[in-house]
């Protein structure tokens, strides 16, 4: 518990929620009469509204990216070591703002949230949504907020596929764009993990086809399961090793012994489930891996991702990681090597990181600052 | 349906129950007061009873490794293709034998059978078991066929751990070790993947914390779950973007539309773990990953690979597949270096192959000839 926070912290956070009148149509065909989204900002916009930097969150985000609700926080926002006074996302010159994603369980409009037409919540009943329609609820945030083109827009992995979309559909709205640990579509591995984790959660008889808050129950297990999938792909299999090796819980390797937990990565895969499995919602994973799934950047411009890239007018960082397996650096070069192709300004730097598809949250020395160096060459001004 | 089988095929062959009476101890301190191994057996014993090759099978694997059962069989053992006349493991010259491991479901004793003193299914009691204990009842098995000493202890994956502790435990009695795609430990990230695969069988409210066969009922959603995840990752991420990559079953990628499968691969997943799931039992896989992340072949020599091998007496054949993650080159390098170390006499091939840990399963030209050759040098006599 922090006493007073540090420095370079944006220090107490409160989220703000946005609700939204204006009908908004969807990929899938269907329209939401009206959502909400609910919003961190940090830093102050400008008088021209400059400024602007929109943070697009992964599958498992949420708008909480720096700083701390509650003086008593353990943890700050997610994105906490890149989002601050003086550090590469510099609130000092920024107006940073991050969502809750439509769909999402932590505020915005999903699953949970109650179905103005029923009564009861969305549940399964929820629209899909692709990538676009995030990309398109966040165009009509910028407009509420003033901001008619942001300075950037910056994701990771997920994060990553909405900053590329809006560098496509909105090309005049942003001056640069970050991609970091993704991909123009996802591998068939990266699907077919998707896809187990899914059927990991429906296959819990308490999913009752998505409509578990109605039947007063939750699939906690499917979730947990689901979740230890996702967890062990986006850690690294050395990374894995040097963390938990083969280490033995009751610290003992006694001939037959065989606890129902026995070696350490176990304990801490299980853990893992369980703390996500409490605090996420279940239809909302299965919503947001869908739309990694679907994500494709190229399916559109005749699956030519130059012929896609030639479309934006920002300028692009790519940030890939040695480790990241689910994201593979091969899968940042094709974004690059795209780029290239359609005349693209990009600077494109593969990371040294054992910590697989996870380094791109965590503080690593040589991301730090080529993220800044790259952050100090974006403009404040249009 | 072959009308009349191959020139190079086992043919027709008859699985064979064999009753064990002496009390087996095991690794865990409990005892087998009886068992009963089936097995299969191709080729002829000859008179100096010097030919046998013991073949250890996989964590889903079972006896029935070459030929045929029926005349409809439209598909023969598991390791057809590498068991026959004039193949690899050559039936002409070898007397070949396949068994189903102790705690297995395919006829030897395990769960599924009845546990003596209760009259009940043995279910979720079955004694745990370590691959010294179905090494040390591969040496009863030994016993009472008459063979002294193995021409050759061959097994993949699981397999080739049985097969390395076959060398160190019994050195006098085998002449050859072939140890294919395998390691003398699991990784951290192996043993997760096993734990989440567990979880998810155990997670099912009909697993019965075990008790299912008594509670009249049976986890086959958690067991396809297991399987998935299991499936995955024998496979290469090259190999199966190759295989299905992107493609839409539906065929077309129709705005909006979301059929519950929508990928190919999610098709063949959900068909794999089904199929599995209705052949398998449960208490078998939980049993069998945990012998598989158990396994530590060196940890009773100090963990010294090089002082466990040191036991050895037999000469080795190592092979591993260039896109194998799950039983990587580098973990079969670990085993050469070490064989080295310890001055025994081993041959090592790391062969290209796109299809990750199955490729030990598959038909592939260089192994082929390389398991040939190797085979070929491998003496029927004393």
């Amino acid at each position: 518990m922090p006493e007073t926070f540090a420095k370079d912290s944006v220090g107490l956070v409160t989220p703000q929620t946005l609700h939204f009148d204006e009908p908004l149509m969807l990929a899938c065909g269907r329209e939401l009469e009206s959502y909400e989204l609910v919003i961190e900002t940090y830093g102050t916009l400008n008088p021209e509204k400059s400024n602007g930097v929109l943070i697009c969150h992964a599958l498992s985000g949420n708008h909480h990216a720096a700083g701390y609700h509650r003086v008593e926080d353990r943890k700050p926002g997610w994105w906490d070591s890149y989002i601050g006074p003086g550090k590469p996302i510099d609130t000092n010159r920024f107006f940073v703002v991050s969502l809750n994603n439509l769909g999402g369980c932590h505020g915005s409009t999903g699953p949970r949230s109650i179905n103005p037409q029923t009564g009861q919540p969305w549940g399964k009943d929820f629209p899909k949504l692709r990538v676009r329609d995030w990309v398109h609820s966040q165009a009509r945030l910028a407009d509420r907020l003033g901001i008619e083109q942001w300075a950037a827009v910056i994701g990771g992995s997920l994060g990553g596929m909405q900053a590329m979309r809006w560098a496509l559909e909105y090309p005049d709205r942003l001056r640069h764009c970050v991609v970091i640990a993704s991909a123009m579509n996802l591998t068939t591995q990266n699907i077919a993990f998707n896809e187990t984790a899914r059927q990991a959660i429906m296959s819990d008889p308490k999913f009752h086809d998505g409509d578990y808050t109605l039947a007063d129950t939750y699939p906690k297990d499917g979730l947990a399961v689901a979740r230890m999938i996702g967890h062990i792909t986006y850690l690294s299999g050395d990374g894995m090793g040097q963390k938990f090796g083969r280490e033995i819980r009751s610290g003992s390797f006694q001939r037959g012994q065989d606890e129902p937990v026995e070696f350490q990565v176990e304990s801490y895969l299980r853990y893992q489930g369980d703390v996500f499995s409490e605090s996420f919602d279940a239809n909302t994973y299965i919503l947001m891996t869908r739309a990694l799934d679907y994500f494709d950047l190229a399916r559109e411009y005749d699956d030519d991702p130059i012929q896609a890239f030639s479309h934006a007018s920002c300028r692009f960082l790519v940030v890939s990681f040695t480790t990241d397996w689910r994201f593979a650096p091969e899968r940042s070069r094709e974004i690059v090597e795209a780029l290239i192709g359609a005349d693209k300004a990009v600077s494109y730097a593969e990371v040294e990181s054992e910590y697989g598809h996870d380094a791109f949250l965590l503080p690593i020395d040589r991301y730090y600052r080529l993220f800044n160096e790259y952050m100090q060459g974006v403009s404040t001004h249009q």
